[in-house]
């Protein structure tokens, strides 16, 4: 016991008796407390650690109880010899010696298949929270999200009652609670109106296309995709095909074009273009559409931020004017729930959605059962609805004063916009003499977090643009970060 | 108002006040509660509700609160009218009428480049709670879950410390504190001593079956499985390769022999080979490490149930003994936790894991950062060693009573054993006249769940044997349902 060296941390947000259990179950099972060896006094412990009597005994009586510790009348506390039974902690390498040999090493590249970690993709940096001015992209405002109403709904969830529904491998099934709040509230507000067996619950949007690619594109696959578009959509597919013919985008959103001839499926994000934010005019989408039918392809609708629309009425979904099952339509929690849960789901013809299924099963069973459940609650008692109005209230606000910023400080800049979004797409005036990775390295030495857009393109274009995210920004900084970055911009350009 | 018909159901494991909110809520987004009705008083309310005035009052307090009611200064309480501000519910198929046209259907299978859906599985009855005899493999006793334990855990990762935790994005990252514990916790008990860039989180084995195979395995590659094997492995690598070898196994395990050349990859279950449960022998493992040395192939050791060891000291895992990163070791919490939360890990050389991680990203981006959290506290803080201990203890005394009450009741049957795990493999006595699918379903109709053993063969073999998982099976039903069990298979057999 001399050896075993305590310290806590009272800047840490564990508390106490927390830190004080894990440095103690941690020197039992690593050995450095041995079985049979004595602990201080309760009293003795606390004076050394400057802690409450209570914090101690507490902690005591919990591995008392848990089998770590056992009390001998009077004399104090040790540690149980029962407790590492089960002979963990063996020494590795102990099966043959005798094969210890000079290591080879495997030539990885060789036997592998795929490269996903060779492609160009969107990165933030870990320390985002830190900055005064961060304009980024699809991460949470921690302060809007309504944690007790959250938490409430996840106690809920935990309850002996639904042990049931949460801790079983339910192989194939979602939560049935979950799929029809899904059917019956999320999804009429983007006018589809599906049985429950066009429905999969996915582990965000990216789950979905993964599987709705994996099912239909091979190597003679032709896939469209807008350019700029989104990274990991055109990602997923180049894994499978090279045939992959980028589309472009105007103001109306993507171009239905002669260019949309010989496709088998088309990616396409109507509701607030990905990455320009532009909203696909109802001209484009009928024409769409109609081009879908005669070109005999599919189209996969991202509608990755499907509440957020500030302007008039909201488009409904391309998927509700859908006759004959063409459009697969991809919704997601991430934008407005939190991004870690990993919750989305995927609405499509009934027999696509049964192989999907089928095939999430082999990929990772369902998304897990307590989220599910948890997310089915916060649904069911209208906390969703209320959040989602308190998202869209602020984030109209921001995306006002951000428009306002932007027409204030870079007047020059072209501005694209929809009908809402979380985010802008700016081109850089004429005369900057610096793509926009070079100017988001010099923002960043001032604090201000900005996304260039070149990630975004197929093909060397785009380096001179950019997205500034506004859903973890207070509006009363926007109008200083744009200030600022105007003035970085204004450094390198020409007059 | 009039026509809002509330039913409370008193035996619902939902509390009332949920059950009011939720009625409640829905009656107002779905628009059955206009904006601007009056609510009943809470006093109305509770008399016809027979419910407490208090529920009626902290609903309505509640609903205020969130902005579903208003109160009128001494009048009452009102549906909001601000609450549908967003203009939800639309009516669908507004875009365009005139693609109003006669429906064409999509003739999927065409379209469709992979067929899941298709593949031999094991299926359980959703209902199987309710039989007196559940011999069902791999899902959780409740009774034994510390749910008061897991949701402190939780809980506590849901603390405001924690949301940048759990709510971000983190696109590749995994909680830190959990990848610690299974480093420093976890595998050294499978003697396998590793760095944090050689361990990815994973959405349960599966993910990280599916996950590899997706990057090692294209239609070239010779893939060899343990036959009987775990049938979902094996539709996995079917999506992939036509090349697949089944190997046969003995009591020691998978045999080492002739067999094993001219492949690229071995799947296998050494601990206790799903489903035969018998451990491979310290002599076959070492032949195997040999061998696919020799014959260079990659080798996926599947330890499913590694803390479930009842005989001797547990065998380390073939992955401590991997001198040159051959062995790709699949660990997984489903048997530990609960299989519904979907976790796991995948410990493997540095650049496959790296690229692993690249293509989880492009699969689900992340298994959900909250679970990740909770269960890294389960970990640190020693209650899931607790519980490992409890389940070990019940699995044990399980596995004993089921030994026993098979060779007393099922002497003539081939009963396969290893030194631990949660089920037996029988294969039905001489002189049985009818299949094990035949059996398993006379059986059912007594209240008996077995598991029959086709499924896990490849090709036409195994009709005669049957699992028997006894994870959810109270030890004092076991000798009983054994019994019953040893007559249903008596009537269908020949003296």
């Amino acid at each position: 016991m001399r050896d075993l060296l305590i310290e806590l941390d009272r800047d840490s947000p564990k508390s106490l008796q927390s830190q004080l259990r894990e440095v103690l179950v941690s020197a039992i099972l690593a050995g450095h407390l041995k079985p049979t060896d004595k602990l201080p006094s309760t009293r003795h412990l606390s004076r050394q650690l400057r802690i409450s009597r209570n914090t101690s005994v507490l902690v005591y009586q919990g591995l008392v109880e848990d089998g770590y510790l056992r009390t001998s009348q009077r004399s104090g506390y040790y540690v149980n010899e029962t407790v590492l039974e089960m002979g963990v902690h063996r020494s590795a390498r102990s099966i043959d010696e005798a094969l210890e040999a000079p290591t080879e090493t495997i030539d990885w590249a060789a036997r592998m298949k795929k490269f996903p970690g060779g492609q160009a993709n969107i990165s933030k940096p870990k320390d985002w929270r830190k900055l005064p001015f961060p304009f980024i992209y699809g991460q949470p405002d921690q302060k809007l999200f309504p944690i007790t109403d959250w938490r409430d709904c996840v106690y809920k969830s935990m309850s002996k009652q639904w042990l049931d529904a949460w801790t079983q491998d339910t192989q194939n099934d979602d939560d049935q609670m979950l799929v029809e709040q899904i059917r019956t509230r999320i999804l009429p507000r983007r006018g589809i109106l599906v049985g429950e067996d066009q429905i999969l619950v996915t582990l965000g949007a990216q789950q979905s296309l993964y599987t709705a690619a994996s099912l239909l594109v091979d190597s003679h696959t032709r896939v469209a995709l807008e350019n700029p578009g989104y990274p990991d959509a055109r990602n997923i597919f180049a894994l499978r095909t090279d045939r992959i013919t980028p589309q472009p985008v105007d103001r109306d959103g993507l171009i239905v074009g002669e260019n949309l001839r010989d496709i088998d499926i088309l990616y396409t994000t109507p509701s607030h273009q990905l990455p320009t934010n532009v909203t696909m005019s109802p001209q484009r989408r009928r024409a769409l559409l109609e081009r879908s039918r005669e070109e005999d392809f599919l189209i996969i609708e991202d509608d990755y931020e499907l509440e957020t629309n500030y302007v008039g009425e909201p488009l409904p979904a391309l998927k509700s004017s859908d006759r004959d099952g063409r459009v697969i339509y991809v919704g997601s929690f991430s934008k407005t729930l939190f991004p870690g849960l990993r919750l989305g789901f995927v609405v499509a013809d009934a027999p696509l959605i049964a192989e999907m299924r089928a095939l999430r099963r082999l990929m990772v069973r369902h998304p897990p059962m307590n989220n599910q459940r948890s997310t089915a609650f916060f649904l069911s008692l209208g906390h969703y609805d209320v959040f989602v109005r308190r998202l869209h209230r602020t984030y109209h606000q921001r995306w006002k004063t951000m428009g306002e910023a932007l027409a204030k400080h870079l007047p020059q800049a072209t501005v694209s916009r929809g009908q809402g979004g979380s985010s802008y797409w700016v081109e850089l005036p004429e005369g900057s003499t610096a793509p926009a990775d070079q100017i988001a390295k010099a923002a960043l030495a001032e604090g201000i977090l900005i996304e260039p857009g070149k990630v975004y393109f197929t093909g060397p274009c785009g380096e001179y643009s950019f997205r500034l995210g506004f859903s973890s920004i207070e509006d009363d900084v926007i109008e200083t970060g744009i200030e600022r970055l105007a003035h970085v911009i204004a450094q390198h350009s020409v007059n």
